[in-house]
């Protein structure tokens, strides 16, 4: 590590660049040796860049090859956002001699493999800290340790839009809907929240993790996901009433040559870790071969904490660039397909409330071999939300393989007394 | 990094020692490269040490001088404990070009500061994180991340045998003595429990971890601490009664250039993370500048948890030696006296029941300038424990400072009602 001063260009002067920007700058006051030489931003009179824009014009530039060809800049923090631009940014800093870090876990999820590999080649940084889980240090955390002492399993609360929605649907029992518009009205969610409550942000964050606890990028469409926009309030009370929390979980496992990955709304029970996580706060538990579970938990959002796990990873630009950290185990992992997945599953009916349809239900369950574990049917979920013959009930059965379950859903959705298809939430057997 | 297989020493060959053999061996049976080739022990007849002496009697030897000076070896790890011997092996090994990975917090706290300069010189790696918490690598994190963030407050506890004390005395109210049997018993505290019980444990951790927050080696007995086994029944009934739980909390904080560092059993609002925190878990909750909270919980202790952190020593000796990552600051930090600390204190009275103490005592305190926030006196602590004419009583102060409420304890035990020195528990203040 030498004391030469770094030297910084940050591309995209969202709400996250504006807050390295002002990161860096108080470091900089300090008389700390890191310095903004230059941002990369076509539209300077945005939200976040124009401030900065007023004081200090000189430092901006809209020409992409400006800051990677610049021989002054030593590190360029990207902060755009999306894959497109974003990806042939960061192969052209690298490939011009720049380290980089980034926040960006879309593309580290799509493209980390490639623009990893370029990297090592180039003999440059590509670090991504800010990626997964803002402020808390999980990327370093299995990086640098965990990755040694075979990491089993991980479960994660990654996103905190989503467990914000669903703290509020359990704890001030409002809708889905009610509680996403008290989120964006907060900020903790976007005006376009598809990749928060479909799960897809999750899921590029379980992506990167197992790529650190194992070295194995898993092409991101292979792990099964759920979103939370289909959960309603009957969900949440049949939880309390069953000793439970529903949580969007990102999920890994491996036992053997088998690797098991998904993000799933889970039905958790009330004195796990995870389910005590409330609000926008974030949450990893890793479990590893000879350690028990290690827990870091943390706001998983928010300009400056994440501006500053990636002034953070800037300093670590100064280190060595090593190889990647992972041992050789001389086995070939198979990510196992979803429907073998062990759960315990509850169903939600959403009928037209007629005779035998209970009878009816418990006859083609027990063709595919499936027990009941717990049934309710309660007074209050009759013509539920002012809908006329209507009945909602809730079973859960015993643990049995997910792929044998999809089969009885899809049989019983062709059942005339269907109002809806059946909505489906897990819970883990071990 | 390079794939040359680490040769490995172990100096000490007790339970943490033996663990970490299991850990190696297991690790080299799975083709890794990393092998055990030496044990120093003096008593290979001891528990742990004979089943691997009557399978590899040639792996062992008495002499110290044999592993420091032996060419083939590239680590050592000391796991002797103590200050004296590992002090003169640490040093030995550095200046015979071994890299050192110990786990020994007495060493760290007491010695540090000399070791890690030693080491600097000599380009060797001295890595401790087992030294704290067990499993939970708070080292490597506030190493590689939070130094760069400028730490402004840690929150642990970080002594898991107090911690079950506590958490039993609490939930199933039983006296110290019984908890402390019974924490024995489980193998959860030693036969000489001093070090836990007392806090010299958790003081020797915090200092380790304040040196990793901010570069200074404190000097241990600077750090003001008091231990858990003044602690009786009334005080945790009293706090549930306020809605608090009683930790041994060790702690950091910096404003300004002005440091706090205490341990001390301190009385956390039951919606306190760290209050939570039940049985022998460790936690450590860190506070930047920029960064939110972010806590780290885990098991503290276990044999091959701990083995299992060495191991990941082992394997980043092999990264390049580094200097220490602190930024100069320009600012020269000073241990504020602990008498200038502010707290709410709580004081429990054990007196002889006569008519007006309580008079005199809020007359003494009134003197001092000292307001009362709450006061109770409760029918079932009239002759508490079969002690004839006693009364225990507790009153909660107004926040203060702590030199301001020692005088006024100073003089309240000398009043002839006094059956046993005033006892103080503390919240905090912010």
């Amino acid at each position: 590590m030498n004391n030469q001063t770094i030297q910084v260009a940050i591309a995209g002067l969202g709400t996250i660049g504006s807050g390295v920007a002002t990161v860096i700058q108080d470091h900089a006051a300090k008389g700390s040796d890191i310095k903004l030489v230059k941002i990369l931003e076509t539209h300077p009179e945005g939200q976040y860049a124009k401030p900065l824009y007023q004081r200090y014009p000189s430092l901006f530039t809209d020409n992409c090859q400006t800051i990677v060809t610049d021989p002054n800049i030593d590190v360029i923090v990207e902060t755009i956002g999306g894959c497109t631009f974003a990806k042939t940014l960061v192969e052209e800093a690298l490939k011009h001699g720049k380290h980089v870090v980034s926040a960006n876990k879309d593309l580290l999820a799509t493209e980390g493999k490639g623009l990893l590999e370029l990297a090592q080649q180039s003999q440059k940084h590509f670090l991504f800290e800010a990626s997964v889980g803002g402020a808390i240090p999980i990327i370093r955390l299995l990086e640098s340790y965990l990755s040694l002492s075979d990491v089993q399993k991980i479960l994660g609360i990654v996103n905190g839009t989503t467990n914000y929605i669903l703290s509020e649907m359990d704890l001030s029992s409002i809708s889905f809907k009610t509680a996403l518009s008290q989120a964006q009205a907060k900020g903790f969610a976007e005006q376009d929240p598809t990749n928060d409550i479909k799960g897809y942000d999750a899921r590029y964050k379980i992506t990167i993790l197992i790529y650190l606890a194992t070295g194995i990028w898993l092409p991101v469409e292979a792990i099964t996901v759920e979103g939370i926009d289909t959960l309603e309030l009957p969900d949440f009370d049949y939880a309390n009433r069953m000793n439970c929390k529903i949580k969007l979980i990102a999920y890994f496992s491996r036992e053997h040559d088998q690797l098991q990955a998904f993000v799933l709304p889970l039905m958790l029970p009330q004195e796990h870790t995870l389910a005590k996580v409330t609000g926008s706060t974030n949450i990893v538990a890793v479990k590893g071969k000879y350690s028990d579970e290690i827990s870091i938990v943390g706001k998983g959002a928010g300009t400056l904490p994440t501006a500053s796990a990636i002034v953070s990873d800037i300093y670590k630009t100064r280190e060595p660039v090593l190889p990647p950290p992972f041992r050789e185990t001389g086995i070939s992992y198979q990510l196992q397909p979803f429907s073998e997945y062990v759960f315990k599953h509850t169903l939600r009916f959403d009928a037209y409330d007629q005779p035998g349809i209970v009878g009816n239900i418990g006859a083609i369950l027990a063709k595919h071999g499936i027990n009941i574990y717990a049934l309710e049917q309660l007074p209050q979920y009759h013509h539920y939300e002012s809908s006329k013959d209507n009945v909602i009930f809730t079973l859960t059965l015993e643990a049995c393989q997910e792929g044998l379950v999809q089969k009885a859903i899809a049989e019983l959705n062709q059942e005339p007394y269907m109002a809806k298809p059946v909505f489906v939430l897990r819970e883990l057997c071990d």
